[in-house]
């Protein structure tokens, strides 16, 4: 979105017009009943609710919703989740499911089984080699378009154990970053290949749990992971990979698969 | 915390200690009933809690707060945010509310007006001056203790309207840095004096909404804000800079407290 604002240089300041990344608030519901509210950069809204609903545990995949569909956008923007045919989830149960998972999370143990239940498989795959690794963000750097246009906005990308890049996703939240590339990765193909999921920030445990969920066994950061997100990779079997640089990265569990 | 991991540089793996940021699940309570889990970084739990319970709304400010309590160790961290006598909230009223609020997000006009109704009067000072704006990320960088062991966890900073610095607190979440602080300084008297909140990364809508219930009338970050922060942050008179360097910063709204 542009945006007239006062630029100061050496003290001096000029009005410019500047691109700002956009952040507005968008509303997903399940039957009629608002189950969750995000912030988000607009855009792939479709695919952020269907990988929102799988991430967070909601539907089991892909084949349990028939489309995810803006409702109205006379306040804002609505999107209904139409489950399929035969699927019934009750969204107040999953409204207060909500409130009990997080709560879970308390009791660190209850918690981290509660994903590996939660969590597909978690492939073997895809083995690994460390200049692949380290190309990673470059290559999804030059994709970055709302970065580079704003200077301010997350960033995640699928690669192939390939290393070449299958797609990328950008938005102001962290979440919703993985949660659009997961929407879209689930459109296309279920369960999701064994896939290499890049982020552009810090990996905390939350991330690490959508990964998870998600099917994807690698996530890969150009900051550091957090305590937690390491020792759930560890306990789930997931390569968990931080501050990759051109020449170097820090591999926090799950080396064995640098063959 | 410290963890072994296994550092690639140039291909080559090796074993390395490294220090890990922390980060762990913290539940408030109110009344008994918990009302919110943060996955936070350990550590100034008490003043996240009254930080928290302040800028979310949930109390008009200290003196509604006797303390905040550790509750138990056994299984996780558990705070109780114990009420002065006389003040009475329904926690489970609360508890809907926070999904009412975000609902409310929705309607982006009702939003800002409910947030400007909960906003502290924003002070008018104080007055800002390029130099002194300039110089605020490198202080902060300084005292970012927690950032230098790790190198990926946010920071938020308080500084007087001379630029000195008066606190900071980091965390592996940037709500809950910003959260820490204010808890920290609601602490010390209320209500907060005109300051200037610096944050190590990206001005959202939510960092500006929480910086003016506590009646911050300025905030700068070394990231860009959104679209929707530089909004509310213009509904609301305060001040927002973003992408602070030695030598330049971007004000997306009230300039006019540069004299």
């Amino acid at each position: 979105m542009r945006r007239r604002l006062t630029r100061f240089t050496d003290g001096i300041p000029e009005s410019v017009d500047d691109v700002l990344v956009e952040e507005a608030p968008v509303e997903f519901r399940l039957g009629g009943v608002p189950i969750a509210v995000l912030m988000r950069t607009p855009g792939h809204d479709e695919e952020l609710g269907l990988g929102f609903a799988i991430t967070e545990g909601i539907v089991l995949g892909p084949d349990e919703v028939v489309r995810v569909r803006q409702h109205s956008t006379d306040a804002g923007d609505r999107f209904d989740i139409e489950l399929a045919s035969g699927v019934e989830i009750d969204p107040e149960q999953f409204r207060r499911n909500l409130f009990t998972t997080s709560s879970c999370g308390v009791c660190g143990k209850a918690s981290i089984d509660a994903v590996r239940v939660a969590s597909r498989h978690v492939p073997d795959g895809p083995a690994l080699s460390p200049g692949q690794i380290e190309r990673l963000p470059s290559m999804m750097r030059e994709r970055q378009d709302a970065f580079a246009a704003t200077g301010s906005i997350h960033a995640a990308a699928a690669f192939d154990p390939e290393g070449s890049q299958m797609a990328i996703r950008e938005d102001v939240g962290r979440h919703n970053a993985v949660d659009k590339l997961v929407g879209h990765l689930a459109g296309r193909g279920w369960p999701i290949a064994p896939l290499i999921l890049v982020v552009s920030g810090r990996i905390s445990f939350e991330l690490v749990q959508k990964a998870a969920v998600a099917g994807i066994p690698v996530i890969a950061g150009v900051s550091g992971a957090s305590s937690l997100a390491a020792e759930l990779g560890e306990e789930l079997g997931m390569t968990v990979i931080g501050f990759v640089r051109d020449d170097r990265f820090n591999v926090y569990t799950g080396a064995d698969r640098f063959s």
